[in-house]
C-alpha cells in the first residue's frame, strides 16, 4: 500500500463526487496563494517548505546535546503549552513502551502546561535528587503558565547547580526578541530558534518537537524523511490527487450538511496524544467566527464501552475519521482453552492485531449503519517515518480546511480571552498600568 | 462551604428560574417512581440506595485482601471495559501522585480495554519477573475485550504459578451465571459480587471499584461515606433543593435550546480520568433516539490552548461545566526575582493554586462573554470523601437527566452494534450456528 491512504467508500450517502469536484476551482486558487504565500496569514506559512530545506545542521547539533542529556541527567523537563510541548509528547507516546523498561535513557516530563501546585509541589519533590535538564518552549517568554513554571524551575536549577545550571537550561525562542531571548544571551543558554513564519500548532518537526524526541533516542531523521515525503506527494493544488486536500473537501463539505463534529478514533491506546495534537491543530485553526468542526477523539475499543454508545444512537451532527495503522511490530495470540467456557475458541491463535484490525472494519460497519459519516486514515507502520507523514498531512489538510471555511488557520483570537480575563483578575492589568 | 455546590448565576440569559420550576412536576413524578422502582429500567436501580446499606463486612473482605496483596505482589492487574475499571481508574488518578515515588505499593494497570497486540505483548513482557495478582471484572465473562485478556493472563499466571495461580486471581462476577462465575467456582477463585441490579457505569462504590482502590491504600470507607452522605443530601425531589436534579434539569432545558455539547473542564491535570468516567456515565446514558447531549472532557489551562479557541469562538452549540475543588492540599509559589524580564514580579509570593482559581473564575468569564452557557460544580477538598460524594451526585443527575430526556439511563443498546458487526466479520456467528 501507499504511506497513507484516505478512505471515503463509506461517505457515498452523504457527498457525491460532482460536489467534490465542484470545490476544486476554491482548492486550486487557495493553493496557489498558500504556495505563493499571499493567502491570509502568509506570514506563518514557513510550515510548508521547511520540510523541503536542508536542516542537517540542526538536527546535529540536536543529536550532540541529546548525548550530552543522555550522560548527564535523569529527568529531561519540558516546559511548554499547546504547541510547544503537544507534537512531541504526540510521537513520544505513539513509539514509546506502555510500560517504561528502559531506565537507561532519561525520563521526559512535561511542565508549565498547568497551574496546578499540586503538580509543580510534587514535580520538586520527583526532581530532588535527579539530575535535571530543562528546555523551555515558548517564543515569547511571557505566557502565563510556562513562564511561570520556568521561574519555579529556574530558582530550583541554580539553587541546585549554581553557575552551571546555566549549561543544563536550553532555550527553544524566537531568534532575536523576548524575555527568553533576552535571558538566553544574558545567561548563556544554548538555544534553539523557533521560525518566526512558523506557528505553535505548526512546529512539531523544528526543533520544537525534536529535542524532546532525540533525547529519548528516536530517530528524528527518520522523522524529517517522513515529512518531507509527505511535503512531496501532497503538492498539487487538486483536490482528488492531493489527499489532504481531500480529506479538507470533505471535512467542509460534511460542515455544511449539519456534521458539526468530528471524532478522531483509533484503536492503538497509545495514539491518545497524537489525537491529542490533532484536536489542538484543528480546534485552534478552525473555531472561530461562530462556526467550525469540534474535534474530539476517541480511543477504542474503551470508548465504545463509553461514547461509543452516542456516536452509535445519539445526535447525528458527528462524523468519524479512523484512524488505523497496518503494521504495529509487537503482538500477541489468543491461546486456546479446551474448556472454553469464554467462547472464545473461534479466535484461538488469531493474532490479536488482527482481531484488533478487525474490530476497526466491524465498528465502521456499524456506525455507517446508524448514520454516521465515516472515513478512515490509513497508514502503514507505526514508526517514525509514518507519523511524521501523518503529521505533515493533517497539516497542510488543516490549513486548506480552514481557508475554504472561509478562516485564518493560523491565528487563535479565542486564547486570548481567557488570558486577558485572568490577567485582569491577578491585577496584571493594572499594575502595568502604573 | 456545603460539600458541593452547583454555582448557576452566569446561567441567566440562558435559563430562567420559571423555565426550571416548570420541570419541577417532571421532576418530582420521576423522582417518585425511580425511588419506587417503577420507572423505566427500574431492574438497575440497586445503585441509589446500595450507599444506605451495611457493607462493613464487604469492605473488610476487600482490606484483608489489598493487605495479602500487597505482601505478595508488585502488580495487580485489573481486567475490565468500561464501567468495569473507568471508576477505579479515576479515583486513582485523582489521587494517586503525578511522579510514582512511593514503590512499596503494588502497581495497577488495566488492561482487557482494548485489542491492541502490541499493549498485550509488553504487559507480558513486563510482568515477567514480577510477582502478580489479577482482578478481572466482568458480568457475563463473555465481552470480548477483557475475556481475551483474562484468557491470555490466566495462561501466563497459571505457567507462572501453577495450581497456585488460583489463589492470585480473584472475580469480581455475577452471583451465580456466566462463564466467569462458573469458572471461578470450579477453579475455587475468590469472588466479589456484582449486584444484579447496577448496572457496569453505576458500580465504582461496588468491589468493581473499591478493591483495586483498597489495593492501593485509599480509605475505601471514606469514599463510601462520601456516597453515603451524597444519598441523604440529594433524596429530596425538588429541583431547587436537590442540585443534582437543578444540573439534570439544566442540562435539559439547554438541550432544548440547541446546546448539544457539554464541556466538562477543570484546572486539575489529575482528573482527567474522572472526566473519563463522567463521559462514560452521560455518553452511554443518554445517547439514544438520535438526540442526547454529547459529553466531552477538557483539561485546562493546556486545552485552553487546544480546544479553548473552539470554545470561545466557535459554533454556539456547546456549554461548559467546570469542576473546582476548593482545597488541594499540596502547593508552591511563584518567587521573586529582581530581573523580572518575564514581568510576572507581580505574581510573586503567590501561591500556584490561588493562581489556579484565578484561571478558573477568568476562563468562565471569557466564556460567559463568548455566548457560552457555564455553570460550575464546586467541591471542598480534592479528597476519598468528595469524589465518593461527586461521583453519586453525577450519578443521580444522570439518570434524572435521562429520563427528562425521555430514555432509560440503563440500557445501552448501540454498545451492541459494533460487538455484533466485531463477531460477524470475525466468523463467531457463523461458528455458533454451526
Amino acid at each position: 500500500m501507499s504511506t497513507l491512504k484516505l478512505q471515503t467508500n463509506y461517505l457515498d450517502a452523504y457527498i457525491g463526487q460532482d460536489e467534490l469536484l465542484l470545490l476544486n476551482e476554491s482548492v486550486k486558487s487557495i493553493h496557489e496563494e498558500m504556495h505563493n504565500k499571499i493567502s491570509t496569514g502568509n506570514e506563518f506559512l514557513g510550515w510548508l517548505d521547511y520540510p523541503l530545506e536542508d536542516h542537517s545542521a540542526e538536527l546535529e547539533k540536536m543529536l550532540e546535546i541529546a548525548l550530552e542529556v543522555r550522560n548527564n541527567a535523569k529527568v529531561f523537563v519540558v516546559i511548554g503549552i499547546g504547541g510547544s510541548y503537544l507534537g512531541a509528547k504526540a510521537i513520544q507516546d505513539a513509539l514509546s513502551p506502555y510500560f517504561r523498561v528502559d531506565e537507561s535513557l532519561p525520563e521526559v516530563i512535561y511542565a508549565g502546561q498547568n497551574l496546578s501546585g499540586r503538580y509543580m509541589n510534587q514535580l520538586l519533590k520527583y526532581l530532588k535528587y535527579k539530575d535535571v535538564y530543562i528546555n523551555v518552549i515558548s517564543k515569547s517568554g511571557t505566557t502565563t503558565e510556562p513562564a511561570i513554571a520556568f521561574r519555579i524551575l529556574r530558582k530550583y536549577m541554580e539553587e541546585k547547580y549554581g553557575e552551571k545550571a546555566n549549561e543544563r537550561i536550553i532555550v527553544t525562542t524566537d531568534s532575536e526578541k523576548g524575555a527568553l531571548r533576552e535571558l538566553a544571551n544574558e545567561k548563556g543558554y544554548r538555544s534553539f530558534i523557533i521560525d518566526e513564519d512558523i506557528g505553535g500548532r505548526y512546529s512539531v518537526f523544528t526543533a520544537v518537537g525534536l529535542l524532546p524526541l532525540a533525547i529519548q533516542g528516536y530517530d528524528i531523521h527518520a522523522i524529517m524523511h517522513g515529512v518531507k515525503d509527505a511535503a512531496i506527494d501532497l503538492s498539487e493544488g487538486d483536490v482528488i490527487t492531493n489527499q489532504a486536500y481531500q480529506y479538507a473537501a470533505i471535512r467542509q463539505l460534511l460542515l455544511t450538511k449539519g456534521f458539526g463534529v468530528e471524532v478522531l478514533a483509533s484503536f492503538e491506546p497509545a495514539l491518545k496524544n497524537l489525537h491529542d495534537w490533532w484536536q489542538q491543530l484543528f480546534g485552534e485553526s478552525e473555531g472561530k467566527g461562530l462556526d467550525g468542526i469540534l474535534p474530539i477523539a476517541a480511543s477504542f475499543s474503551t470508548d465504545l464501552h463509553s461514547i461509543g454508545q452516542y456516536i452509535q444512537d445519539g445526535k447525528r451532527f458527528l462524523f468519524e475519521t479512523l484512524l488505523h495503522f497496518h503494521e504495529v511490530e509487537e503482538d500477541c495470540e489468543v491461546p486456546y482453552d479446551a474448556q472454553n467456557k469464554d467462547q472464545l475458541n473461534y479466535l484461538s491463535d488469531k493474532s490479536l492485531n488482527m482481531i484488533n484490525d478487525i474490530a476497526t472494519q466491524g465498528t465502521a460497519m456499524a456506525h455507517v449503519e446508524g448514520g454516521v459519516p465515516v472515513m478512515s486514515i490509513e497508514v502503514g507502520t507505526l514508526d517514525e517515518y509514518h507519523i511524521g507523514y501523518l503529521m505533515y498531512f493533517f497539516m497542510k489538510a488543516c490549513a486548506m480546511s480552514a481557508y475554504l471555511q472561509g478562516v485564518n488557520p493560523f491565528d487563535q483570537p479565542g486564547v486570548e480571552a481567557y488570558k486577558f480575563k485572568m490577567s485582569e483578575l491577578l491585577g496584571k492589568n493594572s499594575e502595568v498600568r502604573k
